[in-house]
């Protein structure tokens, strides 16, 4: 079997830093989890923030925490280096092979979309970002990992594509992307999803934007190579 | 322009776990750096040791470390949590744009290889692994960021392979994959070269064996979309 993990990323429209950031991290008793931070405010500043939320996340999974400790420590670490006055979101997706199950943690606005066996699931219940609340909780789930399996999430610049230009992301069409393709297709996904987002602002996009797609699938690949492939335009 | 990372991983014969460790962390100042780190032995305790040695040049990467202070810091960790008993390699390749320079820094037995403007050259001077000496120091380079740079770096098990066969790797079949192929192509180079050692080894790895590849384009994207893919079979 294979885990696919397909990202899409881009800065605010004229800005020179994008304040999402996403890392990578593999789970030292099996599995990978992608992490999703995006920081308060744009440029510089949102990027430093992300940058450290991620940063401290992938390092505390790479040490073995539990995702739900991973949630509360990050957002207690930005809480007392900030003082508690930078929020992130912060979603992490994990494929977790020691469990045998999905794990995801949200503090986001932004949902958890998971197809499924039996459809579509939209994890979209109402929760703080971190680093400004004293008690913070993340929403987790956690079902177990099926072949097929696709999970979507996104940043805040994805669900509010074409505000400034009187349009809506309506859910449904992100939906279809997702709907329409295969776990093998996650890079299609997020890249699709993206691009959608970007039209809906006149190729403008006028906060950063954010797609992560994880895929699960049955096929089983000659020598089992693992492959990163990353593009990092500037 | 754009900043194009190949990796290529995969995990000695009939082992459940692959003893490298391979990381992609952004810089906060601007530009990319991968991390490959060979812990010692093979299995889930090498694992668990380069799992950490990349986690923690990524978090001190992401909070503004210079590659120098980063893999001196990383050594004294894994020397003051394994007591000196445990080594790993640890490579560490920066595109920094903030400062226009490839920057990268050895403790491996294994080379870095740069195709420049003017042909390719080989770090290959001997440093030991972190982890296991009071004193270490890595070896740096710093050289101008050019377009059409390729870089490339792997494991041991690259190195190695054919060895258990009565056959060598040699340089030479390494050299041609980044002679032959433009800086777009580093997904390509990475998995050729691990396929041909692969190969050598009679598709039964003798050792863990990753490759990755860096390569500096003068492509120009539309919209500046940053992706990361990632394939992790089980």
């Amino acid at each position: 079997m294979e885990i696919l993990i397909g990202i899409a990323k881009m800065n605010k429209y004229a800005m020179a830093d994008c304040g999402d950031s996403v890392e990578v991290a593999e789970r030292p008793r099996g599995g990978i989890s992608a992490i999703l931070a995006d920081g308060q405010g744009s440029g510089k500043a949102a990027k430093i923030t992300s940058g450290l939320v991620v940063a401290k996340a992938a390092a505390l999974i790479a040490e073995g925490a539990r995702d739900g400790a991973v949630a509360r420590a990050v957002h207690d670490y930005l809480f007392t280096i900030k003082d508690g006055k930078v929020s992130s979101t912060l979603t992490i997706i994990s494929v977790d092979l020691d469990t045998e199950t999905l794990v995801f943690s949200r503090n986001s606005n932004c949902p958890v979309i998971i197809k499924g066996q039996y459809g579509i699931d939209i994890y979209d219940d109402a929760v703080n970002p971190i680093g400004v609340h004293r008690h913070m909780k993340p929403l987790m789930h956690q079902i177990p990992l099926e072949v097929g399996t696709i999970v979507v999430s996104y940043s805040d610049g994805i669900q509010a594509a074409g505000r400034k230009q009187g349009q809506t992301m309506e859910q449904d069409s992100i939906l279809k992307y997702i709907s329409d393709n295969p776990p093998e297709d996650v890079d299609y996904i997020a890249t699709g999803i993206l691009e959608h987002a970007l039209e809906l602002d006149k190729y403008r996009a006028g906060d950063d934007m954010t797609v992560v797609a994880v895929g699960v699938s049955d096929r089983d690949p000659d020598h089992k190579i693992q492959r990163i492939s990353v593009s990092f335009p500037y």
